[in-house]
């Protein structure tokens, strides 16, 4: 996507052997960018959310094994390098899904040629990750038509976090269809959950958007099921961390309670994601690792003071506790259809397995 | 209740004639008064949040009558007072009912008595809130005691913004009870949801509970379906800012998402509210008119610095848009009960009229 019309990726080689990322940590204020020159800086970039959304996370992980096996091919390396990667995030699946993948690539080649495989196979997964983008968001946007209807009426779109190029490498996963549609001339307003307790909505949803034009309207978490009621929204649209077989999504904290005020309100509850987010693996939601962060993400909020410095103030009473769990898990039962980079497809095993045949053997 | 050892209400008269308040504005780090003159000042008190909470807005109304009274005791001031403390916020049923009280007891006195009538109504009319909130607290506490069981585990209670003594003159509405049976030795945890986008929740609730020892956890709006899904929380307990004759309940935005949770994991979910939040005028929800606040209450966040000084930061990007709508209303069906002064009772018309049987003849 561009940044004042420069075409940016969320992540990129440079010629000088590190990996090149946008700091997510100072957004919407500052675009900065980070160079991640090993192991230690990539895994750090995970864990701090310098770069974060399943997708990204994933390539990310390719490029911090790829640093790895640079300074030390052996498969000893490959395997803490990998642990190390795996241990900074539990509930993205991609980032398991991308070390698997970059390890079985590297298995078969001799050590002297594993640096450059490594990072050859990091930038594939990452250019097969803009074309996921690409078809999910062409899918949606056969949604977002049908949704829209002939009269090309305004349509409204909530969506929660961040499920955009940031969170990618490109396009978006629940954003990719957005961008489409409002390229595409068709009538489009986003309210854009702020997403506490990080702003990713407030921060980098309406960052993006804001940049490629697309109307938009940060709301509070809070706002969304009212709307909802008020028939103020068409279509709720988020992406996903981690997809069970069975349909199940995670994703987001939060995403499970606009699942049931769009259910209760009959309003379309779509969840857009890669492949790389399924995990097979699992039948049930409940079976999926939730993260914790640190209560410190919501008892502190980081901004833009007056004087345009970007400051930090404390919230909430300094003798209170306060929990910061990351993610939720939404039933399949309220999810209206999954879009995937081969289709829509509903929220179940059924579902899943027309358009990814080849998985049935694994369940 | 008691801060550092001093009982305080949050609403009182001085022997000067100026009426005293809490600045909630600057809570939970500040604890500061501030004396309301005159009308306008007490107009600008309720319009601005020095003081909220159906009950103290009521409260507050009532002696800003009395202030304009003292100022002007005849019948045009005392309508254009009205009028001017009612535009103040319209969501809150208590300002006009406690208007219409304080009208009403006026209308029969002569001039000249007028102003000493008013403020001993007003006085009245706060000390009738404090036995409300009390009976409040009795009937809740039968409740929790029910629930808790003879075992006497630990119950987890989560409430969304602030229905506790802040919100009231003294004890509460939805806190009186919690406060009651951490009292009476019942173990009791309190998840407080920080209610964005005015964070009533991180900074009163929490203040208020941390204050009486109350042992709580502050939560992002985000968290509390996760929490009822892993069966962590056993009872949600809230207040009204407006209740119609059918029991739909209006109250802080987002509390209808979590009536929608609540409901889809068998939690109860009970509203505590006095008679004086009773819209008997309304038979649905959708009538009850919905306040839309300054966008700047979403992009701004005012907090403690590292150095200790309140300060604001902007958490939103300047070019975007925001919407800053107050209330949502949650439909009776997915309320469990009401609590009020006269006992507990299902979310109906059938229910309300069971304890209120003088009102039948109004509807």
């Amino acid at each position: 996507m561009k940044i004042s019309g420069t075409h940016y990726r969320t992540i990129w080689p440079t010629g000088t052997g590190s990996v090149r990322v946008i700091d997510q940590s100072r957004l919407p204020f500052e675009f900065t960018t980070v160079d991640l020159r090993t192991l230690d800086e990539a895994a750090r970039a995970i864990g701090t959310m310098v770069v974060r959304g399943a997708p990204l996370i994933g390539a990310t992980a390719a490029y911090g094994l790829a640093l790895a096996v640079r300074s030390d091919p052996s498969d000893e390396c490959i395997e803490r390098a990998s642990q190390a990667l795996k241990a900074t995030r539990p509930t993205a699946y991609n980032l398991a899904w991308a070390l698997t993948r970059m390890r079985s690539t590297l298995a078969s080649v001799p050590l002297p040629e594993r640096a450059d495989a490594a990072f050859r196979e990091a930038a594939r997964l990452c250019d097969e990750n803009v074309e996921q983008c690409r078809s999910i968001g062409t899918h949606g946007l056969a949604l977002i038509r049908e949704t829209a209807g002939p009269h090309g009426r305004r349509l409204n779109i909530l969506t929660h976090c961040n499920a955009g190029w940031l969170a990618c490498v490109d396009f978006g996963t629940a954003l990719a269809p957005v961008y489409l549609a409002h390229d595409a001339g068709i009538p489009i307003h986003v309210w854009v959950d702020e997403t506490r307790p990080r702003n990713q909505g407030a921060s980098l949803t309406a960052f993006e958007l804001g940049a490629h034009g697309v109307p938009h309207t940060v709301i509070a978490d809070n706002l969304g099921g009212h709307l909802m009621q008020r028939r103020q929204v068409d279509l709720v649209l988020v992406g996903s961390d981690r997809t069970t077989s069975t349909g199940d999504v995670c994703n987001k904290i939060g995403t499970y309670l606009k699942a049931l005020a769009a259910r209760d309100n009959d309003v379309p509850f779509y969840v857009a994601l890669p492949m790389s987010t399924i995990d097979w693996s699992l039948a049930d939601g409940s079976e999926i690792p939730i993260e914790e962060r640190s209560p410190a993400e919501l008892t502190h909020v980081t901004g833009k003071t007056a004087s345009g410095r970007l400051d930090t103030v404390r919230v909430v009473p300094d003798a209170s506790e306060a929990l910061n769990v990351a993610f939720d898990v939404t039933p399949a039962r309220l999810v209206t259809g999954l879009i995937t980079e081969r289709g829509v497809c509903p929220a179940s095993r059924a579902g899943l397995l027309r358009l990814y045949p080849d998985q049935g053997a694994t369940l």
